[in-house]
């Protein structure tokens, strides 16, 4: 895979591209990663690539022709490439939608500064709007650095069996349950009895448990789409912590 | 402010607070900004800071004990900090969130990286646990940026007036309006003719309708809480883009 990073401030992904996973994605062949700054591109004199919005109204736009001509030039010879452009007003970006990306060969992410987007990048350009969540940025590179790490570990052979067993346990539409490692007695703060039995079957009910129990006080919306089972069902009417017919609004 | 995050990379972080926004942040003395290693502080004589679960299960754990110690060591003399765990079973992020976290004197993110936390770091140690997004990154590094993002562009003279007059305008509740700079013919692709009129009433009108038609069409979970007027209404009705009876599951 290859992944272009257009920006005003390449210098800001050397911390992420020489760090971890990434690193050894890069150093394993799997993925190439480039941040392109896309001031050059402009064909203005003094090498502006923004200017004030039609219309009237505050801050400035990225123009279109700067960031035109910097995909032309990064799109790989033979391949249709994602274009993606960070931005608060894109679709929210899911776990199922890195797995989608995972499987491109190449792309080509533009990230803004301070400023909005000429209409025709979002129009003609790109081929998705992404973001990273409800909270404003300075920019589009944290945005980057998030579907960066998140789609190359999904990458065949960028992770290890064992680190990859742990973080997918997150796609099984529960929370987490509760994890305790030793010592057994920290500080006055023990384990609970369960996970020192032995006990297998219990250790997994409690385990399915908490997640249930995790799940529905922080993020009652997974359990609307989870194949609850009818003995879930009873647990959580029991703790009074889910009414199936109440789904959040 | 003072912002510590512990992490086993502290080096991811050089190029985010090395450039804009950040950087301008801590030169004019706005914000402090460390990114400590974790490992020093264990007691462990290898220095191992992670251990099998209890219970069994694949995959590694962090330990409370280096964590702990570390957290003692970055309190700042009587101050109570927020002590934040970036995980993906955390409280979803929000803008709400970073204006909260804003006003405090001293944050502490702690970044886990392929493994899980002993529940005891979640229950004695930290106040907020928090998610950036439903999707899984190979640590909390990236989502430390997010919110140290986002949190130092609201502490007061991080931003220039004219950059906050725009992004601010996400937080209207409605996806932003498109927006257009010259030329006014970029290859054949045009700017609407409103924009160009002069005519200052038709041009807040359409702006806000294409808000409301953007955000029909992309979120219209945040409709479901926006206080529409009788002609938002009648707009969205005649384009059949949102049934107000209907609100999202």
């Amino acid at each position: 895979m290859k992944i272009d990073i257009l920006t005003l401030f390449p210098e800001m992904f050397s911390g992420v591209t020489g760090s971890s996973i990434i690193k050894n994605a890069i150093e394993k062949g799997l993925v190439n990663v480039d941040a392109t700054d896309f001031r050059p591109f402009s064909t203005h004199r003094q090498g502006h690539v923004d200017d004030y919005p039609y219309g009237g109204g505050a801050g400035m736009l990225l123009m279109a022709q700067p960031l035109f001509d910097a995909v032309a030039h990064l799109k790989a010879e033979g391949v249709k490439p994602r274009v993606i452009l960070l931005d608060p007003a894109g679709v929210p970006y899911t776990q199922k939608l890195a797995e989608e990306l995972a499987q491109e060969e190449q792309l080509i992410m533009i990230c803004g500064h301070y400023e909005g987007y000429d209409e025709r990048i979002r129009e003609h350009l790109v081929t998705d709007e992404i973001s990273i969540g409800d909270y404003i940025l300075t920019g589009g590179e944290v945005g980057a650095m998030a579907i960066m790490d998140s789609v190359v570990r999904l990458l065949p052979g960028a992770l290890g069996n064992d680190q990859s067993a742990v973080t997918d346990s997150f796609s099984t539409g529960l929370l987490e349950h509760p994890h305790y490692t030793r010592p057994a007695d920290f500080r006055g703060l023990t384990v609970p009895d369960v996970l020192m039995s032995g006990h297998h079957a219990n250790i997994e009910r409690w385990r399915h448990e908490e997640s249930l129990r995790r799940t529905a006080s922080r993020r009652p919306d997974m359990l609307d789409v989870y194949p609850l089972s009818d003995a879930d069902l009873t647990f959580l009417k029991a703790e009074v912590l889910y009414d199936p017919n109440k789904k959040e609004q």
